[in-house]
């Protein structure tokens, strides 16, 4: 098995906040992070997809499609958006890095296994400090 | 003379928007960044020093009195917050790299260069691939 | 299962020398990592930490409880020390990468699992070309 | 058990083709990369070792002796290469990052394994956006 | 004055090589850098525009408008290609960094200038250890 | 004119002391840094030298001269060393970042200039947040 990585990135502005809290409590939870008139940050994405090489081509899967796919179903529904209010696929969730690796996944999984391949892993850096991977529902 | 360059960083929301003009010709000349429900950065700054290193200390200015300066009058102001909205210094002005940048320079000038030593740069990246320079205004 | 990352760095001075050895067989076999003189590293450790994230915040673990835990237990006893001399959960080890990644995941394992996730995996960088992780004794 | 990773670089020229498709259908197939004359990159390699620490040194494995594994076996035949024409072990391979880092994993596992440890993971970056591990024919 | 800097990437092949000279000769003068077989990096190159920020947009430039004229006049005719023998503006040229740059400020300088700022800096990476820096023919 | 730069690193044990001084003023003045045991980095030194590039090759300087040069002159002497104890050139100095970017631009000013171009600029990295710049005596 190989597996091959793709990094993507996308700027993009959220607040951790919810609506059937009071604005202490968001702010007593989230600290700094649940300012009502929100925050950003630069992300960036690496997806993983593990498999064996082509003989042809000596591909995995081929990086042009992969990147394509990424773009069209993450970054072009996230770039330059608030993540709480603009993202079809973020609606009514929580807008932490933990949810929104999980929906990145979510957006991605069908079409990279329909390829021959798997999806392996979604990885998402918030900041150089912090980062999330999800390996999926196992 | 020596420079001596101290990074600090700050993640905030912003968007490139006239009031005074339509939706229309925001997205038109702002593109992307005009997205009315904002977007965000990880933004880094870098803060130049120019002097002469002390005799006794080696120093052209103590780090822990520049990092603290940059803190109070800079980040503190701008992390986690949206620079559009709610940073006193950025009111009325346009939230672009260039403007912001002068702003910060505005912010530091006055308790550096009462140190006996002369601020040179502020330096700010928007992302890995924009980033903006002031000398003053000379 | 979800994996979060917190980073952190300090910058410290150590040597790798036995004191039952010559300094001929300590410079033999650890090179100019031997300089009884001590030289020195910025090092950088990740903390990957395991779990679910929870429904009402969506994080698997508070990153403010989490830096501030390996800030309390780790950094303040690394950062700006010697690592043979000053540390005294390093008192009578090898001040190797590896040995100190083993001790620093002994620091944090109690207190993270204590909250209902799990501590995953200690990643110490020594230099960017050197690197050290570790998934506990299993 | 330990894991410790060596990165070392290398620039070398290569491109995606094969002799026996007409160059319509390599381009097709490879785009920009199966361009006739060649391009480059600036390859990084992390070989990751498993093991256990030695009482004596807390040492996996020793990296002075790993870095200078890794220059004979592997730099020292890619630097400054030509992949496609000027490599002995990827003679009639397919240049792709995931071929080339199947054979560096065969470059260096006898003689690591040799060590009393394990070759646990080589990880190619052909840029800072894409790159493959490979952990064995498991 | 306001400094702005947009960074770009391209990957190419290339040698240092006069067909003038022997290969031995070409080998002492150049080194590694003579394999006749080509080599190749992943350049990045940063393009600094300075000039007064606008008083309706706080930009010296657009750089929608700056990041498609690199690509159109410097990217695309250099990435995935061979310096030496694909890129019309090298066309009888040493294709060293030095060289390569200043044929890359000659691509960009007329079109920035008549935008009413000034193209300040050119500055390439050929690795992360060497890069040259061209402020224009003064 | 033509500016390159070459990059070197080295990683070094110091501390910011004076003899002459109670360890409490020590500790007042110089923080963390005085910590007696001693701390360390890794510094990264970024040499510029200025010149025309020569007609037959391209070249400011020579760049396999001008690392090795760095190397015996400035790496070799700060490799796996303690600053304040082992360094000739540093002796009797304080051990800034600041003293210590001089005292490098001094090693290396007389063999860049006898080859027909200029030394511009010695900048060194203490930590990823810090750098200091010396252009010289002007």
């Amino acid at each position: 098995m190989i597996y091959i990585t793709r990094k993507e990135h996308f700027n993009a502005a959220h607040k951790l906040h919810r609506a059937d809290w009071t604005e202490e409590k968001n702010a007593e939870v989230f600290g700094k992070c649940a300012n009502p008139n929100w925050h950003g940050h630069n992300y960036e994405v690496f997806v993983t997809v593990k498999g064996e090489p082509a003989a042809e081509t000596g591909f995995v899967i081929d990086l042009k499609f992969l990147s394509k796919l990424i773009k069209e179903r993450v970054i072009d529904k996230l770039d330059h958006k608030n993540i709480n209010m603009d993202v079809d696929f973020m609606k009514d969730k929580m807008a932490s890095t933990e949810i929104l690796t999980i929906a990145i996944w979510e957006q991605l999984e069908a079409e990279i296994n329909a390829k021959g391949c798997y999806l392996h892993c979604v990885k998402l850096y918030e900041t150089e400090n912090n980062f999330v991977e999800y390996f999926g529902g196992k």
